[in-house]
Formats: structure tokens, C-alpha cells, sequence
């Protein structure tokens, strides 16, 4: 038995030591840890993240805080989210394989996973950011979205297996709480941590807080957050968490996982890259983005019409868990009862994920934690101004969800903002 | 430390020797064990119950068994269930002082909880059989599914605790599988342990059988159950889980309890409410049941309005929890919107409600567990027309619980169904 070492962050220079020992990475890298070349590359909000090159090969080494990194030790963060995150890159692994980075070496008590260093890949939003039309993006994500909401489902699993993962991952509530907090509240009310592009944007802002409506519906959204615990989630999908090149897309980061409604993975996701788009006007310093805002609008049908299509393959070929059981429906020769069933779901997974894509533009332009589509913009009336089209463009698919029935409507009153000189 | 010993079923012969050193059992009803008087009381489907009697006081005790009673050991079930109604038991108590049986002992290896003994006490579904009008019964289980359907979610529990809970009790899974399948989904096929009255049902089962539109509403509903962790439920709360006087109502065997949504509850009693309506002509040998009829009527509209009332005091006045926190509404001035999304939160309460309570009617008349309103009429003929009108009742509310807006309108519903010879 090993003895317990207590926790210790790393750092550049005790990494080689305390890790030269770990035959997960010395077998990978180079075993002489005095000649690895260590950086630490972490510009999240959470983790020390560091890569580590050798001889052999390179490797990531992702480290938790016992704090929140971009607040400071003020505000405390349990270390076993790290856990979380393993557990839940295992199982997405299994459900949708080569969709996340391999796992090399995973120590609980210092709160470390020694993955893939994924190269030459960049983050997603970067990449979004620099105007780059990745070809894949859209499918893959569509593809694993589908993959790991449906398999992490009762549509597929066993539910004793379900309820018994669901119990492990209920413990993850510090992460939960960041979400129901920071997402799904602070935006609507003068929160102490939130922050926003002022003065340009404070009339909107107002507005905004006295909406009744749309509080509502976040709150209501929230709700369905924390209750709905229909599948496991990453809990984070947005497009810093996605690492792409023209050829591949890999998902990291998924230490908020906990079973959650299948609509929160699609619907931030989806809202990450309307941001994207409504970002792409400050970004034209060196010409037009007119191209990529297309490309954009393109990526989120593209990528709903994927899911969709991949979850009703799914619904076909792989619903064996509980719910919809086809005792009830094909063997019973009513094939269409499968499908009528089916569009009852994939309608509330549409209705939720807009309401929860509208949450999600507000509180990154709101809330804490902003995202670099909109903070790289330095002129600050000119950002101001992608931004309250985003916000508009949040709160009409957050309250008017129930009465949008397709992408291709989302994608127009989109295109329809961007161009209204009087928004 | 006291030995762990082996479970062992209790019988009326070995009771008095096995728990006649138990403080807590002697000091209330006896500490002379060899003069106590031990009945085995057990008309449930799952469980050993005891009354026992000594020279100063009486005591139950219920005692889990490792299979289902109704159907033997070759439907093992596991022990655990006993753990589950304890601290379901505990958490009721605390939220609803008063309604349920005060606790003396619980004993996990053995299964076995010690509990006040209710006299003179007897089944709900008993007495309303016999055609008694309670008079308190409306009020009291329409106030403990309030206090501790609201008390036991995150509109008053501390999330942490909830998710905590939530944990425990998903480990309470075999139950949750009896449910899933016996209520949800065997009765709407030809499942090998239904059964029905026949061949007088015969006709309307292969109606039911064949409608899509129910078939697919019941898996729906099977998914929120599943799904969605609201509040700790009693999970099993029918008339046959609740003991009455004129002047008490206590609920018991919350052995089913777990995190689901706050409308099973309320629909399933509600169920067998209207069940007793519609099992009333059976019953009419010895007079009529016209008023009996008009009272039950009167006991869901009361149950419903009681419930309501108090789930909205308890909004305004213990909403401390994190969904629909204050902080976004009256904190803001902005009482009309707490109310707004009390009203959306009932609205969805009311439909699912009428869901699961004509799912509940039809298990109880197509599947395994029966309920005695028409098993004990004697007279298959006449149980099959009380049978049928019920079963064509709980397909409407079931498949039009969303344009169906008040308790009367469903209360008229079934005057019209039980006054129509055709049906």
C-alpha cells in the first residue's frame, strides 16, 4: 500500500520531480525527467494545466486547485472535481470513443490526470475567434452529443447502473452550485461578481434585470437544471472546451459533469457559437467576416440536424434501457408509436435547449465568467454593440422558446439582429 | 460493539424471545415478554407485520422480507427497503410533524422497524369500502403532501442536503423497478404478470392496449419519473398506505421513497380517490352510495384545493431554497413575478398529476397489484362495469391531461362516465 501523500500543487519546477516516477508518463515521454520541458498553459478559470515534453513525447498534466483560479484562494473549490473529471472522460470515452483526450495516470488524492496532449489542435473559440472555418466541428460534436447523451441515458443503460452513477456524480454539487448560481441567477440581479461592459451597456442591462418574463423562464430553467438528472452531462460544453484542427475535434474539460438534462450539453453549446457569431463584427479589423458569420449560422444547423438525426439512429438501433421500451411499440408491430414518442422528446430537448442557450449568452456577458469571443474586442462601444445584439437575441429564444420550431428560424432572427443598425 | 446477526424472518412464536431485551420495545408495552400478546397483521404485498400487545401498551412491528410476499421467493427483493422507509419515515416526520407513526426502534440487519401502534386506526381503503365519510381525511393528506413535498425539494432544502439524500435514497432501486414496470409499462402490453377481470375486460384491454396515444403518454410519464428528482417522495401514497379515524389521518410504508416528481404523489392518491368513486356501485347492497359518491367528489376537490393553498403558503413564506430564490423577485419589488412562476410550477404540477393518476387507475385494474375497492366485489359483472368506466376515466385524464384546467372539470368527468349506462 502506498503511502497518502496530502495534496500539493505542482509547479513547473517540482513537476519532474514528483512526477519522474510515474511510469504512465515516463513510458510516453522519456523516462530522464531532468531533460522534460515543463510549461504551464492553463488560461481556464479553474485548473493548473501543464504540458510536458520529453525525448519520447509530450503529455498534459491537469492539476485542481483547492480554489476557484480565476477568483483566488477567497473562494474555495473541492479538489475532487478532479475526480468528476476522470470519471466522467472514462465514460465519454466509452460512449463516444476518440471524442475525448486518452487517459494515461489518474491520482486521486493530488487531484491530477496525466492525459493526451492534443496537437496541433487549438481551443475551438480561438480558432472561432481568428475567423477559421473548421470543416468538422458541426459533426463531430452533433455526433458526440448524441453518443453520450443518449448512452448515458435510461433510453440505453441499465437503469440500476444509472441510478448508481447518478448517486456518484450528486456529490459534484460544488460545480453544480458554480452553474445555478453563476448561469442560472447572478445575471438576473446586482450580484456581487457580476460584471459587464459599462457604461455602454448598463440601460440594457436594467432592462434585462426588470424582465419578468424572462426571469421567469430562467428560473424555471434552473429548475430543470437541477432536477432533471436524464443523463450524464460534460456540464461545460462550450467552445473553450473543445480542441479542434481541420481534421479532428476532441471535448476536454468536463469536471462540472453530473446527470443533468439532455437540452444543457446542446443548448450551451449551440449558444456558444450564436455568440460567435454575433462576436464576428469586432473582429473585422482585418476585413470582412461575412463568410464566417455564414459559416456560423451554418454550424449550428448543421450540428442540431446531426444530433437529431444521430439520437433518432440511436432511438432505433440502441434503445434497450427502460424507458420506451419496445415491448410497448415494434413488437407490438407499432413502429409509429416509437415515433411519436420520439418527436415528443426531441421537441422538449429543442424547446429546453433554446431556453437554455439564451441563459447561457446572457450570463457570459453578464455574469463572472466572460468569454473571449467578446473580451478580445478592445474597442469597448464597439464590443458593447455585438454584445446587446447577443443579449436581445438571448432573451427572445430564452422566453419565446415554446413558439420557435426549427434551427432555421433561430439562424434568421440571428442574421436578422446582426443587421439591424437600430439594435 | 454488538454482533452483527444474520437476518432471520420474526414469526409470533419467536418475537417475544427476539425482541423482549429491546428497551425501547419494553418500556412502552411491557418489559414481561412471555405475557405479550403477538398478531401477525401483514395484508400488504411486501412485508411481516406484528402487533404486539403487553400489560402496558401495544407497539408494531413491520419487518421487511427478503422476497416479495405476493408473489413469493421467486421475486427476491432486497432487505434494504426497510432502510429506505426509516429514513423516509424520519424526513416525514421532520417535515410534516405528526403524520406519520412516531418510530421506537429500527433495527438495518434485521429489517425491522418498531413503531407506534395506531388504534383505532384502521385503512383508509377499508373504510371507504364501507362507505365511510371521513371528514378530516381531504385536509390532512392534502397538508402532508405539501409540507413534505415542498420541504423534502430545493425550494426549501439546503442543495447540498437534497443532492446528499438524493444519493441515498437512488441506491433504494429495486422499488423504483417495481413502479417503473408495474405501473408504467405491463399493464399497456401483455406483460406476464397482469391480470384482469375476464373475460368481461377482454374488449377494453385490447382497446388499451392498441392506443398509441396512451401508450405513449404512460412512457412519458415513466421518463419524469425516472428522471426528474424533484422531492423525496413517499412514492406509494395511496388509501391503502394511509390509517384514518374521524378525527386522524397518518400516512404509512413509505418503503417506495425517493427522489421523483412532487405530482406522483399527489396523483396516485388522487387515483384512489376516484377509484373509490368508481368502485361504489359494487358496494351498493346494503343501500345506496349516492352520498358516499358526492363525498368522494368532494374529498379530491378538497385534497387538491388543500394541497394548493398550502404549497402556495409555503411559497411565499419558506421559499429559502435556491430555485425561484426571492433574491430575483421580492427582493426586487417584483412580487407578481414569484407569483408567475408559482403559477407555471402548479400548471405543471396539475398536468403531470393527471398523468400519473390515470396511469394508477389502469395498473390497478390491468396489472399485478389490485386494490380491494373492486376486488371485493364479488359479482365479476358488476366489478367489470365499475372496472371499465374507471379504466375509460383514467385513459382521458391520462392522454388530455394538458387541456383539462380544474378539479371540477375532471370531477364532472367522472359523474358523467359513472351516470352513462353506454360506457
Amino acid at each position: 500500500m502506498t503511502e497518502k501523500k496530502p495534496f500539493e500543487a505542482l509547479s513547473v519546477e517540482t513537476l519532474p520531480k514528483r512526477l519522474g516516477g510515474t511510469a504512465a508518463l515516463t513510458t510516453r515521454i522519456g523516462s530522464d525527467a531532468a531533460q522534460w520541458k515543463v510549461r504551464e498553459v492553463g488560461d481556464g478559470n479553474l485548473n493548473l494545466v501543464f504540458i510536458v515534453e520529453g525525448d519520447k513525447g509530450a503529455a498534459v498534466v491537469k492539476q485542481a486547485l483547492p480554489y476557484v483560479r480565476l477568483v483566488g484562494d477567497s473562494w474555495p473549490l473541492p479538489l475532487k472535481r478532479s475526480f468528476f473529471e476522470y470519471h466522467a472522460l472514462t465514460r465519454q470515452e466509452r460512449r463516444a470513443p476518440g471524442s475525448v483526450p486518452a487517459i494515461y495516470h489518474f491520482d486521486e488524492d493530488q487531484a491530477l490526470i496525466v492525459m493526451e496532449f492534443l496537437s496541433p489542435h487549438i481551443i475551438l473559440r480561438r480558432a472561432l475567434i481568428d475567423g477559421r472555418e473548421l470543416p468538422k466541428i458541426a459533426r463531430d460534436i452533433g455526433l458526440f452529443m448524441a453518443h453520450t447523451l443518449f448512452r448515458g441515458s435510461d433510453l440505453s443503460m441499465v437503469t440500476k447502473d444509472r441510478k448508481a452513477d447518478l448517486a456518484l456524480f450528486a456529490d459534484n454539487v460544488e460545480l453544480c452550485d458554480i452553474t445555478e448560481n453563476l448561469v442560472f441567477s447572478d445575471p438576473y440581479f446586482d450580484a456581487k461578481m457580476n460584471r459587464h461592459t459599462n457604461p455602454q451597456l448598463d440601460g440594457l442591462v436594467a432592462e434585462l434585470r426588470a424582465d419578468r418574463d424572462l426571469k421567469v423562464e430562467a428560473q424555471r430553467l434552473k429548475h430543470l437544471f437541477a432536477a432533471n438528472a436524464e443523463t450524464m452531462l460534460h456540464g461545460d460544453l462550450h467552445s473553450g472546451s473543445i480542441m479542434v484542427t481541420d481534421t479532428e475535434t476532441r471535448m476536454i474539460d468536463p469536471e462540472f459533469a453530473f446527470y443533468g438534462p439532455i437540452a444543457f450539453d446542446v443548448g450551451m453549446l449551440l449558444a456558444n457559437f450564436w455568440m460567435a457569431f454575433f462576436s464576428q463584427r469586432g473582429h473585422e479589423e482585418k476585413g470582412s467576416r461575412d463568410s464566417m458569420r455564414a459559416y456560423l449560422l451554418r454550424v449550428t444547423a448543421e450540428t442540431w440536424s446531426v444530433f437529431r438525426a444521430e439520437f433518432s439512429h440511436l432511438w432505433r438501433t440502441e434503445r434497450n434501457g427502460m424507458l420506451y421500451q419496445k415491448s410497448l411499440f415494434e413488437d407490438q408491430g407499432d413502429l409509429l408509436g416509437s415515433e411519436q414518442a420520439f418527436d415528443h422528446m426531441l421537441s422538449s430537448i429543442w424547446t429546453d435547449l433554446l431556453g437554455f442557450a439564451g441563459i447561457e449568452v446572457h450570463r457570459r456577458i453578464l455574469g463572472l465568467a466572460h468569454n473571449a469571443d467578446f473580451e478580445t474586442i478592445a474597442d469597448q462601444d464597439l464590443r458593447a454593440r455585438c454584445e446587446a445584439k447577443a443579449l436581445r437575441f438571448g432573451r427572445h429564444i430564452a422566453v419565446n422558446r415554446r413558439q420557435i420550431h426549427s434551427i432555421d428560424e433561430v439562424n434568421k432572427l440571428a442574421a436578422l439582429i446582426e443587421q439591424e443598425s437600430r439594435i
